[in-house]
C-alpha cells in the first residue's frame, strides 16, 4: 500500500478512515452551482489564480495551479536532475523523481525526526531539496529560524528549496509564503486536498519564485485543473469562517488526541503540527494493530512503506470528537488484547 | 492563441463558439448524484477501467486513464526520445515533446493533407509516431488499409505508433482498437472531451499495448482523474442511446454543412470525418474573417498557429442546425462584405 485512504479495498462505507488525513469538517461544496462542465476550463486560469494569490498573499505572477499538489511536485522533479529528501517523507517525492529520471539523495531525519543541518551543507549546485512542512508522516513542522537557516544554506550552494505545505493550515505558527514571497530559489506548495477536505476535486497550488516560474508552468499540463475544482476554489478560498472554524477545530482535537494517546502505555506519540499523528508501537508490529483495528471498523496507516520507518510505526488521522473517542477506545483494546 | 475555445477572452456567454470542437448534444451530467468529493478517487480506478475497457472493447489490463487525453500524450512523449509528427496537427504533440526534451521530426502532409507513406519508411528504431485520427485541424481520417500499412512499417522499423483518436466517435468507419487490441507497438487514445461534450471534467483514456503499458501508467500521476470525471464516466460510457443519437446527429449536420459550404465561392472545404471543418480562404486572410465573424457574435479558429498552415486557413465546429444556419449566414456575409 503506497498511500493511505485505500478505502476502496475495504468497502468505502464500511470503515472509518483514519489512514488518510482529511479535515473532518467537510467544506459544503454546492454542486448545483456548477454549470460549466460543457466548456473548457480557462487555459490561463485567470479567476482561479486571482483567488489563489489573494488567499496565499503573494503576487499573482508567482502562482501556479495543478491537478493536486502531486502535479506540481512532478513538474519540479522534471525540472531538476538531482533531488534531495529527508526520510521518512511523502513517498511521491522519491517516486516521481525516479520516474522522471532524477538522481535521488536520501538523508535520514534524526531520532526525533528533526532535520540535521549538517546534511544541508552537503547540497550541491542545482539540487532540488524537497521538505514536507509539516512533514508527512511525522507531522513535524520546521521551526521558523531553522527554516530561514536552511533557505540561506540552499542559496549559498545554489540549490533550490521546495516546501510541500499540503498540511500548512493545520499548523498554527509562521507563514512561509510571507517569509519567501519576494525571494528567489524557493517554492511553497499548498493544496485543497487536506484542509478543504476535497481530495476528490484534485487541486494544488503554489508560490513559485519568479526565475523558475515559467519553466514550471510549461511542465504543468494545459487544462490541468477541472472546472469543478476551479469553481469550488473560487468559493472556499474566500470562506474565512470555514477556515477559522476548521483551524480551531483541529487544534482542539489535536490537543485532545495527544493528551489521551500519551496516557496509553506501550506507544510513543510524536509531536505534530498536522492533522495526523505518527505513533511508534513498542510491543506490537503494524500488521497486528492494523488487523485488530480493521476488525473494529477502523482503517489506519501502516508506515513500513515509508522509507526510513520500519513495521513498528502507524499513522492516524485526527477527526471529530465522536470518532476520535471511538478510535481511542478501539486502539486501547487493540493494544491490550 | 494556441488553442480554440478561448471564450474567456471574449466573454463566454457573449459568443457562439465555433472555435472548439465539442459535441453540440450535451450529455446530461447529473451533478446531484455526486457525493464523493470528500474522499480520494480510487488510486487504481478499478470501476472506471472496467467501464472504459467495456466501452473500448479491449482488455482491462491495457487501459490507462488520464487528466484529459493530453496527460496520456505527455506520458508517451516522456517515454520516448524522438517524436515524429505530420503537420499540420494538434499542437500539443510538438509542444509536450519539446517540453519533455524530445527531438521532434516534422513531416508535411501532402496538399490534400494525406500522409505520404514514403516518409513512414524514414522512421527509426524507438521513434514515437503520433497521428491524429481523425487529424486535428484537417478532419482527415486515415483509411483502414493505409493505417494497417503504416502500422506494419512501424513494426518493421521498431517504431511505436500512437493514434490520437479524440474525435473517433464522430467518424463512422473502422474501429482501430479492434484492429490493434492484441498487437504490440501501438496505442490508441480517446477522450470524453469532444464526443461526450464534457471538456471541463478532464478525462482521457487509451488502449496501450502490453509491453509498454506499465511504463506509461507510472508516468501518469496518481489520482489523476477527479471524482466527477470518474462518476460521470461510469454512466456516459454505458449510455448507448446518447452515443447513437450523437453519432447520427453529427453525421447529418456534417453532411448539411459541407453541402452548404461547397455552394459558397471563394473557399476550399476539406473532407472531414470529425465534427469540425478546415476551410481555406481564397480571397481573405484569417484575421479579416475572424474579426468580421466576431462582430456577428461567432468565434472561429484561426489556423496560422498550426505549423504547416498559413493565414489563409480557418477551422469551424459543427453544431446544431439552428446555430449552423446562423453560422452559414454570417459566414457568407463575412466573405462577401
Amino acid at each position: 500500500m503506497r498511500h493511505g485512504g485505500c478505502v476502496y479495498e475495504f468497502g468505502k462505507d464500511k470503515v472509518i478512515d483514519y489512514s488518510s488525513n482529511i479535515n473532518p469538517i467537510r467544506y459544503n461544496a454546492d454542486l448545483k452551482s456548477i454549470k460549466d462542465a460543457y466548456i473548457y476550463p480557462d487555459i490561463e486560469y485567470r479567476e482561479l489564480k486571482d483567488a489563489v494569490s489573494e488567499y496565499l498573499g503573494c503576487n499573482r505572477d508567482n502562482v501556479v495551479v495543478g491537478n493536486g499538489a502531486v502535479e506540481i511536485i512532478d513538474a519540479f522533479v522534471s525540472a531538476f536532475k538531482r533531488v534531495v529528501v529527508f526520510i521518512p517523507c511523502f513517498s511521491e517525492y522519491v517516486d516521481r523523481a525516479r520516474i522522471r529520471g532524477c538522481n535521488v539523495v536520501r538523508f535520514k531525519l534524526d531520532d526525533n525526526f528533526n532535520i540535521d543541518l549538517n546534511r544541508i551543507y552537503d547540497l550541491e549546485k542545482d539540487d532540488l531539496l524537497i521538505l514536507g512542512n509539516p512533514n508527512n508522516p511525522t507531522g513535524y513542522r520546521i521551526e521558523e529560524e531553522v527554516l530561514k537557516k536552511i533557505y540561506k544554506i540552499c542559496r549559498e550552494r545554489d540549490a533550490y528549496l521546495l516546501l510541500d505545505e499540503a498540511f500548512y493550515e493545520f499548523s498554527c505558527d509562521y507563514d512561509s509564503i510571507q517569509l519567501f514571497k519576494d525571494k528567489q530559489g524557493v517554492a511553497v506548495i499548498r493544496a485543497a486536498t487536506k484542509f478543504f477536505s476535497l481530495p476528490g476535486i484534485r487541486l494544488g497550488y503554489a508560490y513559485v519564485s519568479s526565475e523558475i516560474k515559467q519553466r514550471i508552468e510549461e511542465l504543468l499540463l494545459p487544462w490541468n485543473v477541472n472546472v469543478f475544482a476551479n469553481a469550488f476554489a473560487l468559493k472556499f478560498l474566500r470562506d474565512k469562517e470555514y477556515i477559522r472554524l476548521s483551524k480551531e477545530f483541529i487544534e482542539e482535537e489535536r490537543r485532545y488526541m495527544i493528551l489521551e494517546l500519551e496516557k496509553i502505555e506501550g506507544i510513543v506519540v510524536y509531536k505534530t503540527q498536522a492533522n495526523f499523528i505518527l505513533i511508534r508501537l513498542l510491543k506490537h508490529n503494524e500488521e497486528t494493530i492494523f488487523k485488530r483495528m480493521l476488525q473494529k471498523g477502523i482503517l489506519i496507516r501502516k508506515c513500513s512503506s515509508f522509507e526510513g520507518l520500519d513495521n513498528r510505526y502507524i499513522r492516524i488521522a485526527i477527526k471529530d470528537r465522536e470518532n476520535n473517542k471511538k478510535f481511542l477506545q478501539a486502539f486501547r483494546e487493540a493494544l491490550y488484547d
